[in-house]
C-alpha cells in the first residue's frame, strides 16, 4: 500500500502513482477506458488515473479487496453501469475476491436493490467470469 | 457462520433464525424497525427478518465484515436511505468494521456516486460515531 | 370518466378540469402542494394541475384507482420523494384502494427496490393511515 | 388466488410453488432468467422463484394485475431495468392487462419519472407487443 | 423565443407550435423518436411536442442553450437515458453549446454523479460527435 | 477564471485555490460543510475543495453560471441532495443566475425527471429565495 497523499507532487507525477495502481487493480479494463477517451475527454482520463486511483485508491485506510466490495455495491444500486461493473468485476477478481464470494455480495445486493439490479449485475458477472475460464460458480 | 438454509424450516424457524441474526447484526436499531412495523405492515417486517437476515444473511459465502462494505455502498449509491443507513453504520461497527474503515469507504464512495451522496452518507456516520463516542475520527 | 382532450380549450380551461380532478383524486393534499408554489413557480404549479390532472389523469385508458397503483411504484422506486407519497397515498385511499392493498403493493416493492425503499414508503403509508385511523391495518 | 404462506413448507416446497407461480404470470421469459442464473448464481435463481414468486407473488392480498400495475411503475421508474420490463410486460398481458392499459400506464408515468424512461418504458412494450402481434395500440 | 403559451390555443396549434421548437432544436433526432412512436404510443409522441416542446421549451424565460446544459445534467444523472443522450447533445449542438463545453459540461459532473456515469455521458457524446466529425475534441 | 491545473502545485495549494474558488461560489454554506466533516472526514472536506473547487470548477471551459445549470439539473435528478441543492441555489444565484431562470430551469426538469422531483428541487429554491429576499418569484 502507498503513503498517502500529502506531499508535494507534480500533476505528471499524480498521474503516474495512479496509472501504476490502475494497472495492478483493473489490469486491462481499465486502460481500455483511458484509451477510449483520449479524443474525446483526454481530462477526464486524466482525472480518473490521477485522482480516483492516484489520490483515492491509494489511501492506506481501506484494502484494495474491501474497496472492490464497496464498489460493486455502488455500481449495482446506481444502475446503468454494467460497462463499470464489468471493469470492477475483473479489479474485484484481481485484488482478492473469488467469483463465489462475488456472487455472493450480488445475491446480497437483492435485498436491498431488488432483484432487477442484482440480475443485471449478476449477468455482468457471469460474462466476467466466462472470459476468465471461472464458470460455473459453486456456491453453498 | 450458520449452515446454509437448504433444510426443511417452518415460517416461524426461519424467522427465529433471522432475528437472531437481525441481533447479533443490528443491535436495537434493526429492532426498532421491526417494531415500528407492527401496526402497519407486520408481514415486511417478517420478511426482513426471516428472508432478508435469515437465509441471505446467513449464508456462509460472505463474511458479515463483507456484507456490511456492500451495503455501505448500496445505501450510499441508492440515496435518500438516512435511516437504513443509520443502522447499517451501526452494524458495519458491530462486525468489525473501524470508524476509519467506514469513513474511507465513503471518501472512496465519491468518485463512483459523486460528492453530494458521500457527503449525506458521511453525516449519517458522524451522527452514529456521536452517538457512540466515536469522533473524532483520525484517518491518514 | 372525462371525455379526452382532443377539443379545444384555452389554457384557463384545461385548468378549471385539472383542478376538478385534482379536488377529487388528491384532496386537500395536492392543494397544499399548489398553495406552496404560488409565490415561487405557479407555472409548475399550473402545469402539474392543466397538464398533469388536466390532460394526462383525465384520459379514460386507465381507471383512476390502476393509476395509483402505478404511482405508488414509482414513487417508492424513486426515493426521496416521501412528501409526495404522502399525497399520494391518500390519493390511492381516495379512489378506492385499501389500506392492506396499499401495504401489500409496497410489500410487494420489496422485490424490485429493495428493503430500505420499502420501509421508507411504508412508513409514509403508516403516518396517512394514523391520519386517517386506518390502523393497525391487518392483512393475512 | 393461493393460501398464504404461513404454513410449514420445506425449501423445495416453496421452490415449486413459486415456480408453479412464475410459470403462470411470467411464462417463458422468467423461465429464461432462471435458466441463464444455473452456471454463475443458482441462489439467486432459487430465490427470486422461492421467495419472490412463492412467497410474496402468490400472497392474496392483491390481485396479478395489480401487482403488475405497480411492477411496472417501479421498473420504468428504475431505469435500466429493460430486461426485466420485457418479462414484465409480458407478464401484464399474461394477468388480463391490455395492451392499451399498459401504453396508458407508460404516458401516466411521463408526469411521475419525465419523458425520458417513460420512452425507454414505451419502447420495450413496443417490442414485446410486436413479438405478441398487438401492433398498432390503438389509445383514445 | 416565442411569446409565452397563456393563450387560448387548441391542441392541435399546441402540437404545431412545439412540433416547430422540436425540429429547430433536435432536428431529426427528435423526429425519430416520434416517429418510432406512432405506432404505439401516439399520445406520448403527441405531449412530447405539445406540451414538452410547445408548452415548456418555447418559454422565455431560459434560454435555448441554457436549457440544455440543465438536461445534459439531468440526463446524465439519471442514468440509462443514453438515447436520450443521443438526441440531446446534437441538441447542444444545435443551440450553440461548443463540442468543448460539452464535454467539459460531463467532466464537471462526474463530481456530483461520479465518473460512471459521467463516462457513460461521455461516450455518447463522443459518438455524436464522430457522426458530426467534431472529433478529436481539444479542451484546455 | 483561473488557469488551467497543469503546473506543479502541493496538496496544500491546491487546497489554497480550491477554497478561493469555493468561496466565491458557494459563500457560506459551502464552508458550513465543509466545517461539518472536520471532526468526521477532514480528507472528504480537503477532496471537495481541493479536487472539485481547485481542479474542475477552475477550468476555464466552462463559464461559473454554465456549471451551476449543469449541477441544478444533476442535483434536481439524483434527488435526496436537498442539501447540495441548498448551497447550489445559492451559488447559481452568487454567480449570476436570476431566481426567475432557476424556476425556470426547476420546470424545464419536470419533463425529463418528473413532478416529484421538480417540485422538490423548487421547494428547497423558495427557502434559498425567501432566506435572501427574493419572493415573490416572478415569471412569464
Amino acid at each position: 500500500m502507498d503513503t498517502p497523499t500529502n506531499d508535494a507532487e507534480t500533476r505528471q507525477e499524480r498521474f503516474e502513482r495512479g496509472l501504476d495502481m490502475l494497472t495492478r487493480i483493473s489490469g486491462e479494463g481499465g486502460q481500455r477506458v483511458v484509451d477510449a477517451l483520449a479524443d474525446v475527454s483526454p481530462e477526464l482520463a486524466h482525472q480518473i488515473i490521477a485522482w480516483g486511483f492516484g489520490e483515492i485508491y491509494r489511501r492506506p485506510g481501506l484494502a484494495p479487496r474491501d474497496r472492490q466490495l464497496v464498489t460493486l455495491g455502488m455500481l449495482t444500486a446506481l444502475g446503468g453501469c454494467e460497462p463499470q461493473l464489468d471493469v470492477h468485476v475483473n479489479a474485484a477478481l484481481n485484488v482478492g475476491l473469488t467469483a463465489e464470494e462475488i456472487v455472493e455480495a450480488l445475491l446480497h445486493a437483492a435485498g436491498y436493490c431488488g432483484f432487477p439490479k442484482a440480475l443485471n449485475a449478476t449477468f455482468v458477472a457471469k460474462k466476467v467470469f466466462g472470459e476468465r475460464g471461472l464458470l460455473p460458480v459453486t456456491t453453498d
